[in-house]
């Protein structure tokens, strides 16, 4: 149970890069990060390309206008002749952008925060884990939806042996906001994000699926793909090479099968993120549009609804919880629970306690490198013409 | 709007081989075909292997007890001894049985009625279809979720342009009554399932799937499959080869892209099919555990949930009312709807009223023929690893 | 589990008494009666007050030309001359019809089967109980919807004290159809259910709420009705002074508490029937809107649904299965299913066989004298002022 | 739109007067004031009746330790001697002490935000509303619901015709989470709410419906209740006089009728609150387990469900948007939006910015009273019986 009392003996000195008045995704980084003010304060920020509006925007939130700073460079580098500087950044900028500014912030001696897909290659992902591990520095994810309780849930009860062993993965993740191409052409971050210079490699893979994935892996951590084959389509033509739908299907080193379906040009589709989990007895499946419930299906028995808070739900489940049963919680506290968990693991690292980071569960570089793979692996299925590839597990060179 | 008035001079003599007591949808036939009253009357049928348990359900469900036949071929012969012999045939039998009683059904002058999926090959197919042209006769196939009215809603608005160009189909037809090889051991009909020289070379691709694959046809009319690709897998070992779990991956014609799973291991999975077909504009949903129920999602606006028997669904949809709104029709109606063209189309070819049989939209031949095409592509892909096969229209070997 | 072989030695000569063409009821007691032709046959009927109609309508649905009647007066006497003539009728004719047409019929010897609300006034209901009795006849009340098989698994949950005891039962029964004056002035059979004079007493208490207080008191048998109060309004103005609406609050003699609303004015509900009943441990909630599921909360514990026809159902409520669990079954089963009890009271009537009336559980002559009473409780009540009023138990004079 | 930018020049010095580790409802005020840190700043606080325990728990939410105060008659004379004391106090204790405390607050110079239901009787409400406008101050009530940006939505279609006429108006707020006496034993927050001295006239009509209430109120302005009748039960003998179940029937002064249901003993519910306004045309229809959507139903349309931040949504609802389209919002964006309109509220009065303060919808003082005198009219009505009671509208005697 939740209720803002500290975790950590301070709140980190935090700043955001990219995350101003025009990103839908920077609210989310703070809306999560000071949820209680006692994790996370934001002291310092380069929140816009463009200058001046980031430091009208920044002082808006109530940054110093002293730090609201031109680009990151320039913050570095100033904060870094603070006593009180910045401890660790959020990287909320387009995917083209991650790795070099990450690997300038470690380079800072800053802890970082970013968002996904993290970088392009998982080389680039490797090299910055080594990077990280020489500085000391944690790198975390923002996979946000991942920070839902009822992941930990599924967690909980297939360890339990509740649904038996697995066979049978479903995953989705879809919307209809990209059905045609007004997105480009009046929204920057949308024209960007079908831009392979900037996105990469993918469109809906990597900004939508990664979530998925990752949670997957978060609910299943025995379960390794062993091979997968991916079906990539720009309905949108001038979106191609970028995929704007794509269905994947995986097998699973121990029998079990697995699909996704990724889109945003399903029409009207409004439930966002899907995961249902098949096992021998029993199945689960959560909704990220029903985020306070869970369904429990015991073959043969009438099926149950899990609901959030309830004494019945495992206790790291309950962990992380805020306002109580009926009360719904939503987006906005999968955000807050990630962020506590960073928080907590850079307090870990910086007093060297290893214990903690061993037992924490939060997105970290490996969650990130991993998500990097995943694009990679399906890119490669797809562009060979869907077919089956091995899941490369060690570095890849992009396909 | 249906009310049991008569659609044809008077109801057709019918009888049953197989669907007695130990038959689950044997009932299901019955109920469809005797709705009304007006459009058959059963008369005759061999409807057990054990022809004393036959007779004896036959008479209890008020066939004259001279008229319960051991076999189908003593019906056959004794029934066309008579002035007012059956006319039409039911073959409820395993799918191993329907070419060689379908042949003789049709040999002996009978309109014939068979279970899905209709025979084991293409070939097959094709040489029956010519014998019932040769006769003048009629093949219905029983695919009876697809009476359901919501899929002639779901017809009329893509015809209607109402979702824009299709993009993205997805099907799904699953249940987890399978989930244990329980079934195989307590029940026979389970048992013929799973055995290759009764069932054919599918389990649940023939045995589910091919009724929502035809529904698909039903509501696409337009829309041909130029490739796919299937994955199944036997999860309970001994039902290998057949499998009790398959993906299936298309590509159509015009470019947009399907994708099927059917199941009977998706422990606890309640909701039996599901279609939703994506359009450039908006995408329909419909579930068979709310038959009552169309979703319509058009980006953008509000999602629309439309019901069955209001003036605002489609003539050809409210065509097969029967209860009104707020009266939840079901499976059983869905049956009769079926039946109830059936009747008419033998009516017609009775009469050689070509333009009705032209218009009348109903599970034929063909549509027994493109399901078992259907059966062939997904296994011949299956088998071959799970690759990517051109859907072939023409005669096939099997592979 | 129902397949259709007979319950009873042979079918029963039925005959209708309106319920034609233009009616919508008609053909939900056809297909009730007739599912399976092995509980009754039908091979009489007056069914229009346009004879010329109602002898068309017949002969289209099966029926003799020459027992088409013109009048039920002329049935009752023609039939009568007949060694094969009718041994029960069907009377769905307008509310005022039924006390003299329920009498004529069984002083011709007749079962009768009447549409609800059965009469005008209970003293009628009692005096028409006496008669039947008198005359060793059957009268059922075609509470349509209590067939449905959720109403048995219900009542069997809380015979085994599955929700422990029970404080709080919430009835609705609504819809919007008559949001404005359109059905009076398009319709004649929504023209009479304003018409008190052929109504009787109510509209939508009698028409649509006699439904759901019938159910209740088939699921929970020993509650009574101690007081209760009823607020009524007519929102069109000319149905006055018959309600279009009605909220009724209910006391039990157990310390129960109750309430109730019916309306043919909510705008917009498809949801029709929703009956909650709440325990000291736990609640059940069914909607005739899913009539497939059956809600069950206990406290503290996960949301449970059950679903039709699966094997942890109670007997009584499975015994009542026809199509297998994820088959949707709908009203025209639960028609079936009252259908079916009333031929087997009538055949037990007829042998003599007290045991079986005694344990059946059907919507007999007590089911509809109990209607009768419930909403002449009502309308006292809401006459003087939306007063709490003791729920009289016997014979009333009507306020 | 809110990303968290200022709405007021600076952050309010905020203060909290209970609402500490052992308070369910602390951390929704805290959640919600402290949501992007430029409305509130929490500076000060008695948090605990165990003084101890405050300080413990503010200094752990970041508070100083010098201003955790022992009481907050301390915490009032000692901020009074700063400069930088607290402006306005939240007021988070039990219910009986509100009255005292705010009185007090308003004395010492401070606006005040407090808990439902606000004081035991109307004329303690318009004695405290006379002081307020005496000392210049806002007192605002956290009806925290009030804030989910639907409500906001009915009002606007409202008063856009959309439904029409309103007829009929449908409310509820239950659960189960009293069906036994278990709470009262185990928790001092339950404990007291069942206990009239510290709770008031009643337990669940003031701890929950209120919220519904009120939100009725928000939704439809024009609407007045004329008369009133209240049945309420302690189903947990203990709890009498105080009632965990009341049923509500509500005549309007534009005919329209309403009927609310409240309880804790609605074993198994986990909805919480249900508001449905039925007019002429249609009805919308809005659920607090589902948040974020909205049912709005056309008679003789698809049913439609509008999602929160679509671009169809009415400005003012779009407002009060924070994560977008796809991303679920729950109780603490609700609580969140009610502060934020607090603080704008007390900076324009603080700026004597009347215009502000006129068009500014926010549960104020007379929301407040409106609440109080909800309850007593229930209250008056249950105790006499059951019966019709006029609504007052003036100052009441408490009955």
């Amino acid at each position: 149970m939740l209720n803002g009392e500290k975790k950590i003996a301070r709140p980190l000195r935090w700043a955001m890069i990219g995350g101003g008045r025009t990103s839908q995704v920077g609210y989310k980084h703070r809306t999560g990060a000071l949820r209680d003010n006692t994790a996370f304060q934001l002291i310092a920020g380069a929140f816009d390309i463009d200058a001046e509006r980031g430091k009208e925007f920044g002082v808006n939130i109530g940054v110093d206008e002293n730090r609201c700073y031109p680009d990151y460079r320039t913050m570095f580098t100033e904060e870094a002749k603070r006593e009180d500087g910045i401890e660790v950044v959020t990287i909320a900028t387009p995917n083209g952008t991650h790795y070099e500014i990450t690997k300038a912030a470690l380079n800072a001696g800053l802890h970082v925060i970013c968002e996904k897909p993290l970088f392009f290659t998982v080389e680039e992902g490797e090299e910055v884990k080594e990077l990280a591990e020489k500085q000391g520095k944690i790198v975390g994810v923002t996979y946000g939806y991942s920070g839902n309780q009822m992941v930990l849930q599924m967690r909980a009860m297939i360890e339990q042996g509740k649904i038996g062993e697995i066979r049978v993965v479903d995953l989705q993740y879809t919307h209809g906001f990209n059905a045609t191409d007004q997105g480009e052409k009046t929204s920057a971050a949308q024209k960007w994000r079908v831009d392979p210079k900037v996105a990469g490699p993918s469109f809906v893979l990597g900004d939508l699926s990664t979530h998925t994935y990752y949670m997957s892996e978060l609910i299943m951590p025995e379960m390794k793909i062993k091979k997968l084959l991916c079906d990539r389509q720009s309905f949108v033509g001038t979106r191609a090479p970028l995929e704007d739908n794509a269905f994947v299907m995986m097998h699973y080193e121990n029998g079990a099968v697995g699909r996704l379906w990724t889109s945003s040009i399903n029409a009207g589709c409004m439930d966002g993120q899907r995961i249902r989990i098949v096992g021998t007895k029993a199945s689960l499946e959560w909704w990220d549009s029903k985020p306070n419930q869970l369904k429990y299906e015991v073959q043969g028995e009438p099926a149950q609804t899990l609901i959030r808070a309830m004494p019945y739900m495992d206790e790291t489940c309950n962990a992380d919880e805020r306002l109580g049963a009926l009360h719904q919680e939503g987006l906005s506290e999968a955000w807050a629970n990630i962020y506590l968990k960073f928080a907590v693991a850079i307090d870990a690292k910086n007093r060297g306690d290893e214990d903690t980071l061993k037992s924490l569960v939060y997105p970290d570089i490996d969650a990130g490198i991993q998500g990097i793979r995943w694009i990679e692996n399906c890119v490669r299925s797809a562009d060979n013409g869907g077919v089956w590839v091995e899941f490369e597990t060690k570095k890849l060179v992009q396909a």
